[in-house]
């Protein structure tokens, strides 16, 4: 997925489901693999299997050991959905309809009344100045503790739109089995994405099986004060880092501190995270989920304001990634599918 | 150890040796505990035994599960000496020298100057803008790969003045027993240092075991460009980030998202990491290691340019923490001397 934190995120394009399904051959291919059951034989599943094989095989060239087995994901739309709004915004958007009550101007005042009226039209027209203000009224001024129940709160009630389930549901079963595949053969995951670091903690060691200190995201600036004997930090109005597009690699650096064996992504913004992955001397893996399915999920790439995918797909041949094509490689797409 | 980055980090003070060795009651009691082995029997060793039995004990109302078992470990003065200098500086220093034929005019221009006559007065007088300028003429410019082979190689063969071994060498072995100790009973080992990550890291996975992506510390701005087809990470002659006092929370907040179960630090740069431990809820631990040999290693605390240690002396019994004596605690300081 792509963004420059909620300033892009929300630009009204996010706002549109973008795209059309698109009709692609499917493959009936078996193999008597057990690995990733959700996954339809073929090339996608085959070459994720060789490449596990070939940097796990002691006595192989390329050899890894256990230690160096960095693998990076992207959130949005790489393991979980990201349609018709990024998850992120659609928690912002609640929290404005949540916090409303003790803000009787934002009835007047853009882009409060728009979220509030649904006018999504009014909410992108205020700009780059009204998305901050959603940003700071709706992602600052908390303790990282209350930030953190706020969010357990809201992904233990909110439902999608369009399944009405929690949107921790709309995560990508065949994507769960990469993850748990990678873990058990000595890899440690993380992700990497442009969303809101303090956002995906309370939930992805649960949902993912990814621990806090293995998620690399977009921050706020946090500062340290005491509140009496007791110490906070204090979520500021003020982005720190924006881990997306050329971000992503920094933010690896700074964070893990080596160039991953393997990175998955699903748009443009994870371009330079797969570039910096693959170019690295010894076996690379870069992977693109491509998102084909419209009647199972939606299906978008190029032109579409959410997880814009072009210079991905036409430079995945030449760099050898690997580009899945959701309709084709996966039996399911949820697990509440199986 | 505490520090604003090279800023602070050299203003004269830190040049000098502090404070005199004290001599300090010596204890004699054996226990017949195969824990720590370089520890002599007493409350130090007790207490963290203790606490490692107390959040491991399944049965426990202080079990602790290993997925949340975090500690973190400030680097210079806790694991490694500081003294006569940091060894970051003594880096600093040394890589004026290597880069000076290349640069003519730093025979007469300071705090360069200073640096190649050995006249560290002069460095100091040059000011926040000295340093600045030494900071960006040997940490900058760099990509992270070049970065990194420039400090393995210092590291290589670099001594240090009083003990005539390389800087590592000079860790001490108690508290690699500490580390691997908490390692074998589930816990994920953080450094947590003012000092460079991209300092630390070339080094750290084989000297203590810890691998890059535990290591939080102070960074250089970095920026992902292409040279040709390879893409690089170049270090900026900008500040990023500096992991010291308050800063430290906040370090480890962004890195590892939890707050430790355990903190080890030596100096006052380390008493927010302590506080923010220790203030959280259920089982804390907190360490001070209490420079008191000056036959060994050396003996400071209050008003040492290096390592300042005061307000945690002051608070350390009403908080709990421990403070370990080094010249009583310890039965060696460094491995070489086992």
């Amino acid at each position: 997925m792509s963004r420059r934190a909620f300033i892009v995120l929300i630009c009204l394009g996010a706002l549109i489901v973008a795209g059309a399904p698109r009709p692609l051959q499917a493959r009936a291919q078996q193999s008597g693999s057990n690995v990733l059951p959700s996954w339809n034989p073929g090339p996608a599943r085959d070459a994720i299997v060789a490449f596990v094989e070939r940097v796990t095989k002691e006595s192989g060239a390329d050899y890894v050991p256990a230690t160096d087995r960095i693998a990076t994901f992207d959130n949005d739309g790489t393991l979980w959905s990201e349609q018709p709004i990024y998850f992120q915004l659609a928690f912002a958007l609640d929290r404005v309809k949540t916090l409303a009550p003790a803000h009787p101007d934002w009835k007047e005042r853009q882009p409060f009344k728009g979220v509030l009226e649904g006018d999504m039209k009014a909410v992108a027209a205020s700009g780059e100045r009204g998305m901050l203000e959603l940003v700071a009224a709706t992602h600052a001024g908390n303790t990282t503790a209350e930030f953190d129940a706020i969010v357990r709160e809201w992904i233990a009630t909110a439902r999608h739109p369009k399944f009405d389930r929690p949107y921790t549901d709309l995560v990508y079963q065949p994507m769960l089995e990469v993850l748990a595949y990678l873990r058990a053969n000595g890899f440690k995951t993380y992700i990497v994405s442009g969303g809101g670091i303090d956002f995906m903690r309370p939930w992805a060691s649960k949902v993912y099986g990814i621990s806090p200190e293995q998620i690399v995201g977009s921050r706020a600036k946090v500062r340290y004060e005491l509140r009496g004997t007791e110490p906070v930090l204090v979520r500021l109005p003020e982005v720190d880092f924006i881990d997306d597009k050329a971000g992503k690699p920094v933010g690896i650096h700074q964070v893990i501190g080596r160039r991953p064996l393997a990175a998955f992504g699903n748009s443009d913004g994870d371009f330079e995270m797969l570039e910096w992955t693959t170019t690295a001397p010894g076996a690379r893996f870069g992977l693109i989920v491509h998102h084909t399915d419209g009647e199972r999920e939606w299906a978008y790439d190029r032109g579409s304001h959410i997880g814009t995918l072009a210079r991905g797909l036409d430079e995945a041949p030449k760099r050898g990634w690997v580009v899945v094509d959701m309709k084709r490689d996966w039996k399911v797409i949820y697990p509440f599918q199986k």
